[in-house]
């Protein structure tokens, strides 16, 4: 049986995964895609030299027949609307990041999603599926450090532009972080703060580089992150779970071994394309392998789309208060409940 | 374009061949299997839902005009004849090592494919699709170190059994790194010695183990090659490269670091199969990739299988000489030269 | 020139001190000792050999004309009597941690020492001394990171007993962070704010185990700094220094590189003892040698000791209140701002 | 009790060794000092403002009572006279590598010395006292990882004069490795073979660089010893011992650890001077302590010292014949075997 993606935004993204479904992966193959820019629609269709019917928006798309699952890879605010529309029709749905830009807004989806009595929707996390996360879960699952305590993470990048701005370090590159800390560790959030350091020479004027956060779990774990997109050296992602019999933490990117000019080095990448880049093949496969074995997607669901709204909405304000700001989210279904079992 | 694969031996290593091509590559597909079990090879078309024809033999299986590429993993002394009746009828081969079990036999599936006037087919060395490898292989091409002088590499396994026997070491083990270390440094072998440390209490009677080997190029490498199979602690393969102006070495297979029990530590892997997992993948779409791209397939030669099986050779009767033996490879055809450059 | 050391205190600190300059360094000797256990002092001398007089009290030794130095390792509340008595009597003092136990102490010995009119004092903060945390001071100190905008910290216990409750931790663990980390940025804290995640389970019922300590300086450094005396693993000293254009960090302890069992590994020392036995040899051997050489002492000061108590204050009140506490020190005397300069 | 030291030859390491014990370390002095060159000598009186006698030659320095010890740092060619004269006069000898310059001159002094009935001679063989060195001796010792049965080793230097030539690195780099690795492994050599690989660019004329020497053991170990002395990336010294049940690996000279410019890197040492600096110390500290301790010093022997030169003139003769050459040792006395067995 071969899935039948139909795509709803072919930029940069949207081809990614065109390429990714269409020479890497087993089981899945393009049949629609639509673009607000049908230009950009079509030049995507050549390029790949895609069998795909070419449709002049979302609502025809996922009323085509031949469309199993609604892959949203347009631009964030307009995703809400595609995901309700394509869950109503019971249609799988693949959707980048965010699943909606408000918490309201995902919890339409979820309540479409319930309405139909299955699980339709995954939200592209990626990180999950990379291979040092998915050892880490594994380490704790198995209880070899015993219960996490602590957690001190950082994610780093090289550079910004203008257009990022103080905001951003939540909705663009800790969002990453709130999906998979909570996975990592089956707990729920509570709190954050947010302290910022000294500002570096090297951020433009808008933004406030680097931050600090601070969440608390309803577990009692605490999490150290530090978000720093202009720390000049790479792209580079910590994760150490402090744990009460041991410590586990993700392995460095793997590169080879230098001795050179007096120094025993090994390489940081300098962009993270290439730092998920196996993640990102392995979560689309998953995700067409489990429709096909159990006929529901097993990764990232609504409810952790919701999360993931409700928590980046309270670092924003904790952005703007400097205070402990709650992260109140509501009462998880038991929906939803079966999932993080089967992950574990 | 989707390849069709015709599978010629049912083992291990063709299903999981099957299994990648089918669910987790793309561009392939298989269309035909035979073994000389007949049952195995039905089983296989169940197994994997194959809509496959399974023929009585590879002859039947080579003649149907469906049948791209003949993948052949039936048992070595079996190769030669299949490789050569399909490079004879312009099918494509991909053949698991050793392409034939004799200098002379690989020869003559040499010779067939230059009279077809192009490259048809693939070995079966996945080490070159190694991400390690691939970095290392690029450092030196970059000449990062400089020109290579020494090579010092290790190939550990945890255990053997009653089977493997001193020349096992050289056939089925040393192999890997006789193809990959002269690809690495784009040189030609010139001479081999063996010497013999005391033997492991973990040993079995019939197998010295460890062994060394110390092989010379052409252009002046010395390679010094540690096999030992019974290292107990886990599979364990290194190489590190002494240049000129530095030292390249292949990165550790990564994993979780942990803290616990006053240890700082990663894991080992305990099987060779998780070693080179994601190589066996890239391996085969590469070739599937190169034959849809370029008409031909791109890494490994039948020249590299002549020239495993030479320098194969040479080992064991270095193993029994205790002397330095010649490694004498006949000239290299014109025709086998150009990939060489590709490959760079 | 031999510097005469006389020991108010002869304990097990003491007595190590003791060993270590009469059998491990060069330039000092021990002639007098006291403690309030007159047997302890006996025992010693008798046990090192010594040459040196028994006196009944500190007054007493003070006042002896073949003593150089006062080396006080008698129990923190004695110190500061002592230190100020040695002082008026124009001794120089080396004085183990705490130099006083209260802010007003410390100052107290600041103001005599400055109407000594020249620098007598040391304290033992023997960190500085560790070669790590001096590479570390150098990589900052040459620009080679940037300006420091925040830094990770970890102290690390495996286990401690029933007398050890919350407050030890900033007392008796903290404070060599404390003393530390504003010497290795040459800057003065402003707040610190105390989180306590989940308590972990091999922690006793009066201590809050771990706690994480979040430290700002007048020049805007954020530091974090985890305390876990119950980890279980091992004694463990991270830090972690982020700059605008960089990150250094402190080496792993070394140890031999073991492949075992699957695992690859390094150990982890069990106790505290082994991981600045060094740093305690040249702590002594520099007092020494910059009194011989320069007349003063060029280690941690008295200034450094009521920094010391003033932050430790603040933190035992910010584990009580949950709240962001200032740490508010008075002006640096002139007196005291050369050495810093000295020690970059 | 203070060992009062008599030095013949004031160099470069003569003035290390007396700083050494002058400065850094407890319970030795410097007595008395001569040297070929007498201003030399008057001079290092003065630098180190020593107490001591300047004799004109070694026999007038021997013959005074005050001297305990007799340090022998004068060139190689004049050890074998002053070191017999000394233990002769039943002097405690230290005399820097070599011993002697031949295995006869080696010999008799070993036979002087059993003629005075107790052990008086320590070479100065400092790599024994290397906290790295000593933990794989213990991690042995230990049968942690079971019987060795191979060694990997490499002795890099970045770069040497035009009066470094091919004997030279046996002489004066190899010797290390001659003497720490039967020690190690606490076995004899037996047989040492050369391999040239292509010589590098960055080698001078005489010198043939790098080299690898093949030794193997009474017992069976075989091990492989890369010496190359214009690496140019730093002075780095590599040792891995490969047992039955596991492997132990020098560790890396610590350093801090850097992200920076996409590197993640630790320095690599670009002196011999520093790697070692410690061992220096401790291998003097040691000798002082045990003769204060036992009557005898603990550390190599002039037996060591034998072996070290009937090894190198086997190396030496290998580099010429590019054959197998033997290592041929008398038999070791009784006299000096309780040695081995106590510094295991």
């Amino acid at each position: 049986m071969i899935l039948r993606f139909g795509v709803v935004g072919t930029g940069a993204i949207g081809r990614e995964h065109i390429n990714r479904i269409t020479n890497k992966l087993s089981g899945g193959k393009i049949v629609a895609v639509t673009d607000v820019n049908q230009d950009s629609a079509k030049q995507t269709v050549e390029t790949y030299q895609l069998d795909a019917v070419i449709y002049p928006d979302d609502k025809a798309l996922i009323a085509d027949e031949n469309v199993d699952v609604v892959l949203v890879t347009s631009w964030g605010p307009a995703h809400e609307e595609t995901v309700v529309a394509a869950v109503e029709a019971g249609k799988y749905v693949f959707c980048e990041k965010p699943l909606a830009t408000t918490a309201a807004g995902c919890m339409r989806i979820v309540e479409a999603e319930m309405k139909q009595g299955k699980k339709l929707v995954q939200v592209g996390f990626m990180r999950r599926y990379d291979t040092g996360y998915a050892q880490l879960k594994q380490v704790i699952a198995n209880n070899e450090i015993g219960e996490p305590l602590m957690i001190h993470a950082a994610h780093r990048n090289p550079t910004v532009g203008e257009n990022y701005v103080t905001e951003t370090a939540v909705q663009d590159t800790l969002i990453h972080e709130i999906d998979v800390l909570h996975w990592l560790v089956n707990d729920d959030y509570k709190t954050v703060q947010v302290t910022f350091p000294r500002k570096t020479k090297n951020a433009h004027g808008k933004l406030q580089d680097p931050q600090l956060f601070t969440i608390e779990t309803i577990g009692g774990i605490v999490m150290n992150v530090e978000v720093f997109v202009n720390c000049k050296y790479g792209y580079d992602i910590q994760c150490e779970v402090v744990g009460e019999d041991g410590i586990a933490k993700l392995p460095e990117f793997p590169s080879v071994v230098m001795r050179k000019s007096e120094q025993l080095s090994t390489n940081i990448l300098n962009d993270w394309k290439y730092r998920f880049m196996d993640a990102y093949n392995v979560e689309i496969q998953d995700f067409i392998d489990s429709i096909a074995k159990s006929g529901e997607p097993e990764g990232p669901t609504s409810w952790d789309g919701y999360i993931a709204a409700v928590t980046s909405d309270a670092c924003v304000k904790a952005q703007q208060t400097g205070e402990k700001e709650p992260i109140s989210l509501q009462e998880r279904p038991a929906f939803y409940s079966e999932h993080i079992l089967q992950n574990n």
